[in-house]
């Protein structure tokens, strides 16, 4: 599901990486991000895209086919560089280190990651690609979680990754995204620390350990 | 900050409840809900407003200036409320049942709470409402807090009853508003569970406890 919807149709088009359908796309997704950051996602054109990229209109259309296809394949991208998590040697330094990454991608201003969970309130396409990166994110981010648990880390039994590493950076988002508050600078430690302290204490552990969904109020 | 920003300018207005002046609002705040209901916040427009609430063009400008005025006036009604946050005799039983308040908000289709987060990326006036709206509900829940320090539920000395709360809710918001996964009806219990947990460990108390922001990684 990944990369433009759909190929030239004239002839295969030529994929080798730095080819001509490499080097477009990263013209025109160079771009939108650009776009995005002057005017954000309601003031993105097909048309102001293919001039900024300096690639014709009709190609921008044939492959992107509209705004929503730009921006899921500009979400796409991001969940195709090599990024690694952290690895500081404990679970809550390594928490800290990402919340702090999460944080500052979402101060910076302009912040690409903003704009496009913004976008993504308002393009179904949008949307999805951003699930999908989510999807990504969460995965790069479990050998973390393991990790922690080889180090002695973590209650024995198996821990929920997706559920320690929502507690853990969820503050964060829900902090500068959702609540839009000025940034706390101890805000990225202290998530990661309750987080830490509610894993140890068995929060994220299933088939044994407390605070597991089988408890009642 | 709450209300329509300007008063009629002809002579004071009917401020009585239930007068012209409060009907003339619930008129046109209902409308604007049934239009987000219907067509999202792009879709909404002054004159739609205005015709669906049965009240003249010029009124509507006048008193809310523009479709940011009424959406920050929509937001600013929600915190008008005599919403309680649940009082379940636990802590961990008061923050399930608030999130499952909070699940059930955003699940319900159309829901107004995700239209409002939505219009607010895109209206500061409407992005200044859902702040102030966010200040009251965390004002509002800080008696649970309290209820559970009353109780004994807590570490001895302050505790940060705001980074509480958002421990315990915000993977609610995460798991629904940004990573837009389906419903999950055990979350609003584990994350409350697992906030909890934090507590008992001291991740939230300040001037005493583990886990505070004067630890280092």
């Amino acid at each position: 599901m990944t990369g433009p919807p759909t190929p030239t149709p004239a002839g295969p088009p030529d994929r080798r990486p730095g080819g001509r359908t490499a080097r477009v796309r990263a013209q025109v997704l160079d771009a939108v991000r650009a776009e995005l950051a002057e005017r954000g996602h309601e003031g993105l054109t097909m048309e102001r895209v293919a001039a900024r990229a300096g690639v014709h209109r009709t190609t921008v259309h044939r492959r992107w086919r509209d705004v929503g296809g730009l921006l899921a394949d500009v979400i796409d991208a991001a969940g195709e560089t090599d990024w690694q998590p952290p690895d500081t040697g404990s679970l809550r330094g390594d928490l800290t280190a990402l919340n702090r990454e999460i944080q500052q991608s979402l101060v910076v201003r302009p912040s690409l990651a903003l704009a496009l969970m913004a976008a993504s309130f308002h393009s179904e396409q949008a949307a999805r690609a951003q699930t999908r990166l989510w999807a990504v994110r969460y995965a790069q981010c479990e050998v973390l979680v393991g990790r922690a648990a080889a180090r002695g880390e973590l209650p024995p039994g198996r821990t929920d990754a997706h559920g320690l590493l929502m507690a853990a950076t969820a503050p964060v988002h829900h902090h500068l995204v959702l609540l839009r508050a000025d940034p706390d600078p101890l805000l990225p430690e202290r998530a990661a620390a309750a987080a830490v302290l509610a894993a140890a204490a068995g929060a994220f552990t299933r088939g044994g350990g407390g605070g597991g969904g089988d408890a009642r109020q």
